[in-house]
């Protein structure tokens, strides 16, 4: 199959290589070419404009955020390029009232429009071992389904509205934020009182949290291992907000995204904008003069 | 090996039975006589008083609360009959300041004082499947390990300072409250906009956060299960604050340990102190008018 | 002199009120004509489109959030139908983002634009004791001085950048919305204990919190008087908003805004939509079971 | 009248002062002796022990916090020395819950127990400026009231249930301590802005927060002026514990209460423990980066 594909950050690049790997033909696009010309030396046909990879039948799309999507996909016409008939996977973790928008605006081109946001850092993305969240018209998911067992370990599907996937994947990543705070608070509290937090954390991820998670996070936050991020803290933050957002818009309090909130804002101004978002955990080390 | 064991409530009498069916005497006591005689009932010795349970070279001891352990322990008289060289196990969760309080209590007395917190509710403490938490002087520890392997699936050593167990414990409860708050404010958003939590508890403890105590507590939450109580609301409340107790003593803030409280609260105060504390989830439904 | 008046709600009303009895002409145009025609009774001239009310060399107005204002003033035409070396003086509170756009977009335009946001209920508005917060370039803010003295007891100037006024104002909102919850915190700490609410604010805002917020939002709570509303509390939660967005915008966490959004959608959720933003309050009583 | 008077710190010698200037006798007593000597000087007498100076018809005391009072007028034997018939005017602020034992206490042993706790700096009460809160038996707070008129400038009757006192000057307290942060996070949010937090407080403190608690708070702010004391930070810490705890014990959450607490231990571990409690509000700027 002939697949577009419009973004190549850590983890675009890593998933478009999959599908490569699959045996399908690539028309990739990123704003900046070096990404592009990686892919092509892999067997990607480059194109010259978004609208040109968004001509195929099946389009994925990895980008930033909600004003990037709105850029490259809407505004520079490529949405309007876009064959109608043809499927159009967004991987990116937008807004809830964007995913809707967008799901309107598809309807109205007569384009199918999936929303299939991952779980999994690059590394996991680069293993073919994603999480898939996928929700859109059921006949498009079902034509996309072999694409994304290519990328995923496993797809589950969300149902037939497409925001709610991004409804759930935002409810994940606030998930995570709270479990990252917890370690970093759970861990200041032992080290002031003279427990390694690494000691803790490997009864835990050992005990009742044996989760990928935990065991991921809680190894980068006892060996303060922040850098190179895999997931930078702004965009922890910009997941926060989408929680809240959609928390605001339902009228859903959500107290510990609102500590999760002000929590990246420190550890922002505190200068960690470049780490990780596990990073997060040393404000409670800090405000515990730890 | 003839053993004391004094308190059997819920986990106590759970314990106390593995201690049986490992071949043990067991000479117990409790303050209401039900539970010792079902324990009779298995092959144990009653005791008449706390003291006498006390003079046996091992006890064990699993009581509800600081306060608890203060009375039955030191005010009734039982730690001044205790012999000198004999071992305290106490399984209990109390304060770090107490626990501080007891090790020096028993050093003065020449008893070994080991604090053997657990993880695990009921069923599991049945099933000889909890974790344990063991600290205090190692050649105590040594001892007892036989049997702390009979009451748990494995027994992590935390060092020589008895109420470091205890900062572990605490460490580890303050977690799961965590755990349940975010859950309940991931359902609620979720719910909010028209996903059931069941599927999203279901995609987040396949994936993510594929670990015990996520799957018990987000099935309990999804069937909103909340009665009979394995672990009662106000209980969760205590040990919260525990963690905040631990951590003024220190100068460490905990603001998700600040937020449970109030939640905890404000599930006491809407009804809920006889639910299990997995219902301080429903706080946040609540709150979102669901 | 002529002025243009656009947005015609309680405040807005108010306040052209007070510039029609110190002796000017009002151009006043509104969404809805109701209120235009009550002005009208009292002397001013209805406009028939915001343009026309926008080409007076002084214009005011008073509307409800960011995107109305760009919907009349901008989206409308009205800015564009604007005479180069006019006045615009936006007494609406907006965020500060937007602000600064509509700085931008003014001096693009060749018109001067004041921020002048007040403090004060409709009541105050009407008697002309509003504080009036203005900035903007110095000669224009000099040029308005004599009409903002008509609406209000004091203006206080806040420099050159006109956005600035709105920071000031967004705080000052914020504080009192921190207020209206800590009274409703203490209200219920002290109902819970047997003490009148009524009592303790009798107390408070005769000693330490002598002062005229605290006397006015004091008794509306002890009364539990919340309709009608002076100020809906959807509008309180906006303007919550806009002090977390302006945090956001700089890195400000601000976990006091953070709870305060927290407890406005729960007040929401409650049911009380339509209520003053002072039945915030009733949030601490419900959740203590009060 | 010759009047008992235990515990000579900042305050107490202060109010201990307006009382011999009123006129009368006083038996003073402090754990160190140099605060009496200075209170001997003004024509005081020396009590030798607590018991002495609790042996008068009128007794006040004005101790620390809850220990203090424990050991100095209970465990010391000095209640137990006290006249049938006597009125013991407690000034300190206590926990609800002990004010609620000394009640008891006294009633038990026939003398009259009076809370009388005070909102007021040491500068106010040398001026005699306090505002009482008294509750207490009837007859008793009458006999004391021409006593407390000389230390106050208004006394505040609260009842006979003398502990209701203790909860007004806590509920007073918390309002005080949310009232910091607020100027804190305010003052944040402009300064990041730029607009110069003392510029923001002038607006508030002569427009809606035109009250003595904020000209006083916001100046101390504006200024950086926390030292030297006029009230430690930890002591602020001591009184939102004692709110949070009175809470707790009729599961009244309090949101914003727990938010000081975490935000005082971190200006404690901040290194702000000597630092007058108005240096809470440095937190919000640090947590900003400014």
């Amino acid at each position: 199959m002939i697949i577009g594909f419009i973004g190549l950050g850590h983890m675009g690049s890593a998933i478009a290589g999959n599908l490569l790997k699959g045996g399908h033909e690539l028309v990739a696009w990123n704003r900046s070419p070096a990404a592009v010309e990686r892919l092509v030396a892999r067997g990607a046909h480059a194109a010259q404009t978004a609208a040109e990879a968004m001509r195929c039948e099946v389009v994925f799309s990895m980008l930033a955020e909600d004003r990037v999507v709105e850029d490259v996909i809407v505004g520079s016409g490529a949405l309007a390029a876009a064959h109608s008939g043809a499927i159009h996977v967004n991987l990116a973790t937008v807004s809830v009232a964007f995913a809707e928008r967008m799901e309107a605006l598809h309807e109205d081109h007569g384009m199918a429009y999936v929303a299939a946001p991952v779980l999994g850092r690059p590394d996991l993305a680069a293993a073919g071992g994603l999480a898939v969240l996928a929700a859109g018209p059921a006949e498009a998911v079902e034509t996309v389904r072999p694409l994304l067992a290519l990328i995923g370990a496993r797809t589950w599907p969300i149902g037939e509205r497409a925001h709610l996937a991004n409804v759930v994947k935002i409810a994940c990543n606030f998930s995570l934020a709270s479990m990252i705070e917890t370690l970093g608070e759970a861990g200041a509290l032992a080290k002031a009182h003279g427990v390694e937090p690494a000691a803790l954390y490997e009864v835990m991820t050992n005990t009742l949290f044996a989760a990928p998670a935990y065991k991921t996070y809680a190894a980068l936050i006892a060996d303060q291992r922040f850098e190179p991020a895999g997931f930078k803290l702004p965009l922890g933050l910009k997941d926060v907000r989408l929680a809240l957002q959609a928390g605001d818009a339902k009228h859903v309090p959500l107290p510990v995204g609102s500590l999760l909130r002000d929590q990246l804002l420190a550890a922002i101004s505190a200068g960690d904008a470049e780490k990780d978002w596990s990073a997060l955990s040393q404000v409670a080390f800090r405000n515990a003069g730890l």
